[in-house]
């Protein structure tokens, strides 16, 4: 693992535990943890669970025991690691944002299609995809049990920054984080859409920067429309005042609507047909990942989305199969990026993006 | 009153009720009820509470006995009607949207500021700026209690015409209606969010129509800017699955946030700060409009907007006093309307708009 | 009408209303109200829209013009004016609770099976029969949809008196009020349990009085048994600080579960099977009540249940026909004061009490 | 740890993570899994991360290199078990219930007196207590911030065993249960409301078995009073159709109220004052125990009470210091049987019963 900050952490932490509760098809055993002050990077092993250092992530490449990298750093060295990781034959899971430009995240999904053809899978940390709620949103909209879909309205609260005395911490400097909210949260909107609902056609978007000298965006707000006919809005924020983590979206179809809030991720509003939302606690044995969690509503938190998304990719490299489509490939994080870079271009430019990959 | 459907029965209840819980300053006489087909027109009156009916809305014009001309019928007549009573010293209020078009729209401005010159008042039906906890909004964002606004994120969610078999009623006819969700819904959103954040400066829109060969939009979706340097979303549809009425919408500001559904109308959620939204009650005796009703918790309903539309119009009228600010004038209504247009425009040019009024 | 404050207000607006949005079989003619202090009577009559006054309700009763008799005074008057009122043959809608003692109510219930035999009928005001969500709940209950009822808990929760400092109101003076929070709230919660699930069989309550000196019960709180075997709890407070009128309520069954808040009465929660709550917005043309009130989705308040409550009682009238079930009975009022007498007397004792009616 | 069924799993998870997030004073060292059955414990250690396995709990006071035995078997072996343990000089953590008997509790009360006064510390695993929100109210509570407390409101909901399908799984078992909902959740709500609250003077109960032949109690529906004057409700049911594990209740004081639901664990609910409740997400640096998990508003889970409960204990341990009152003593947990006991004897004889200690 290289970077061992607040990810890093939560990413240790679903390492330790996924062959606990899950019967993983392989076993992971945590090998290096990688940091570039030796000191700092020893504690945290200690602390985390790791068996060993290293101050250079170039030499995880070089040892044999290490089979997979796991990319915790800020968004501006994932694309030089990833890549060699790739090339040495190490499976990849990185954070998102897939990489702070566009280029570099198409860069790295050639590595991936390369790497892939030689049996070494990677995946993009989108672990939203592996709330519970969240897969079976998937499911029923993958059934039919919503019908056509007319809208997604989708936002990303948080209010950190609301403070003006707020230090300029690594997710506010442009050369490290990329972009701000756009990147870091609305990032997540566009991959949860596209992971829900389909690819987006065009955007409509306005960026804002609140602070006069930040370099980074504040929020972006965004009208969209997607491929099937389905229109909306993409939010996301550091400004929502009164909320901290509030990833809340809705879809409606042409047979019901799901309704959902991270704040409250062990739950989905469901209303099928006209008649009123449903709170289902998807906590129930033949949800998705809860048979081998706790009994029916003893809930689960936001650290266990990692978890699942370890048991996916691991099942993946075990049976030498794409991550896609449940979980998030190369090609999913690059799309997001472009997705977020035509809103960018949008708000500059004052026109309707239509959102080409390439 | 001309037109006595849906929104002619509010307002009746609405003049009937009035003097029986506030004091007025000029007391509603009920005299005159307008519609084509004489017959119908009468059991309304009898029913609704009028003592007398005109088929012909000129008649009311040359009544001496009416001071005041409530129109309540689709859109496609109001500017004929209210421009007419305006020259004819009547005093005006006209249901929402103010017209079909920004040019009937314009037109009726011109003769309700050639009125006020007379002392003759109008006003716009936009009645939820008379929601009690919307009223408690504007206070508190005028008091500054949000501080600076960064967003405001409003939607306009209906569900009726989900079903494909629905029948062409006049609010599905151009020609009658102007404009479908925009015009019918999403004028309110417009109009509450000029009123409680202040002018829009541009929009970028997505309007929709999902039924082939129906004649108005079903849904707009945009993003906008105001002119203070807030961003956000307008949403507004009929096709929100699980939604009857639901008018939602939050505004974020650097010191706190407001948040609204309409169908929980007497409820206002506030984060002073960033702890956490609190629910107030908006049925305290020192909230606005509430002294005179029930005691603390003893909801009020959807049509109580009317009552207190009605007390401020008299009020205005009793007092020779423009309705502005809490009330919206016909200028209120034309800019609601230039923005909607702007919308339109957005959508079909896939340009970023900038509204311009007259 | 005798009696004119809060309570007489919201009947006058009921009475004013009725006619207005539903074909009631009998149009009422607002004749009379009566008040000890002719002055204030008279501006209050000219307010609410009483066509004369009277100041001793025995003129009432002697008058031709005058078939019903609607009674808003404070308990301790009830029985006397109720019992004259039937005698002289005149139909009656008397407030809750139906009197301040057991045996009052006793003596109104014979006066009223006597009349009802010559065809005057008579109605007790616990007007919550009639929101439109209560309604339905009743019909999902006697459908059989919730299977056999469990459990029913149960709690009317207000904070108007936690100020030490709140004056001594004729609702706090024992004389005139009878009792306290149960007499006026827990009444209520009684009846409304009666209603939708049926007799009590027995309770073990706590009565508190918190203030030295003052003179009626504060709260309640008892563990409740129903004649078909449900358990449960009844709790009526006037110390629950937050809440300003929230009569909160939950019903379990073998099949299903209901849940309700009166400061959200447009709203009922309900869970079919084990699957979770929906949300149903009562507000639909085929819920009780609604066809004749809004389109769906826009709100009524708390006064309309005294609308529904008056279209009741006349078609009663009308059809000769008696109020039970959904009309609740002077025998319904004497059984709710039985229940309520019974939680005194297990306070008291710390015994269990059987409830058992005359 | 004796036993690894559900609430093995839980606790193993507790005992490998706690050391990972929080600095801990004394380093688990997880040992021993005792079961009876040697290859079905086998497989639990490996899976969840044991290193030995023993057939006999007896074996695991005999060894050195245990010092803290964690006892996640039923009630029925509880106070064998705990008291040996204790004896032999070894740290308890105990599951809830403490025992199936009074006065089993009253022997290990004894034993862990004895065992505290040679430095040996015992715990009962009243995991609730250690809920970030439930450790916040506590501390407001105890800070006067609601002042003098008037009402608890409190139920333990769940439905798992609506269904008459349902298999006589241990739980359901007298023998091996002691108790039905009353002993499992209800001693949850007496804790709790002990904790929060102070001591519950006397108690008036209803419990119930709905399925004939059922051994255990499937509901129980009591009013209470506590030492302070304060009155309230405990109910606790398996048979509250729609919830899983719903454990909610309301404080109300004479300055402020509480509001949580266990399904909601990151969030409470705060009158101040009279004017209504603010959701705070508890997740904030300087909630309880928050600071070393997740950024704001990303949520914890069930199990995470777990791990706080092991912090604390291992914190007494190491500074040799009593777990109350912010850990539950065996005394506490005596107390809680006691309460439960007097429920049912009240429910069999129909008085209320006074609460006494021995």
């Amino acid at each position: 693992m290289v970077g061992y900050a607040f990810m890093g952490a939560a990413h240790s932490q679903a390492w330790r535990t996924a062959g606990r509760v899950f019967d993983l098809p392989l076993r992971p055993d945590m090998r290096a943890l990688c940091g570039r002050n030796r000191e700092a990077a020893e504690q945290a092993a200690e602390r985390l669970g790791w068996s060993s250092v290293e101050t250079d992530w170039k030499q995880l490449l070089t040892r044999d025991d290490i089979d997979l990298v796991d990319i915790c750093t800020p968004g501006d060295s994932h694309a030089e690691i990833a890549v060699a990781a790739l090339e040495a034959g190490k499976h990849v899971l990185c954070e998102k944002p897939l990489a702070n430009t566009v280029s570099e995240a198409e860069a790295m999904v050639a590595a991936a299609e390369s790497a892939a053809a030689r049996g070494v899978h990677s995946m993009v940390g989108f672990n939203y995809r592996r709330v519970p709620a969240l897969a079976l949103a998937r499911a029923l909209v993958a059934e039919g049990r919503l019908g056509t879909i007319r809208h997604v309205r989708a936002a990303y609260l948080q209010d950190w920054i609301v403070d003006p005395e707020f230090p300029l911490v690594w997710r506010l400097q442009k050369d490290r984080a990329g972009s701000g909210a756009l990147g870091d949260i609305g990032a997540h909107v566009v991959d949860l859409a596209r992971y829900l609902v389909g690819e987006v056609e065009s955007v409509a978007a306005q960026v804002a920067t609140f602070w006069p000298g930040r370099e980074v965006d504040d929020a972006v707000e965004s009208a969209v429309r997607f491929a099937d006919g389905a229109v909306g809005t993409i939010s996301a924020t550091r400004f929502a005042t009164g909320h901290k983590n509030a990833f809340v979206w809705e879809i409606n179809g042409s047979k019901g609507s799901l309704a959902f809030d991270l704040e409250r991720l062990n739950e989905l509003q469901w209303s099928e047909g006209t008649g009123g939302f449903r709170r289902v606690l998807v906590t129930q044995p033949d949800h998705p990942f809860m048979e081998l969690w706790w009994p029916p509503g003893h809930v689960i938190g936001w650290e266990h989305t990692f978890v699942h998304e370890i048991l996916h990719l691991l099942t993946a490299i075990a049976d030498d199969a794409d991550v896609a489509p449940h979980g998030a490939t190369l090609e999913d994080g690059y799309r997001a990026a472009e997705v977020c870079d035509a809103m960018l271009r949008s708000s500059e430019s004052g026109e309707r993006v239509s959102v080409e990959y390439r």
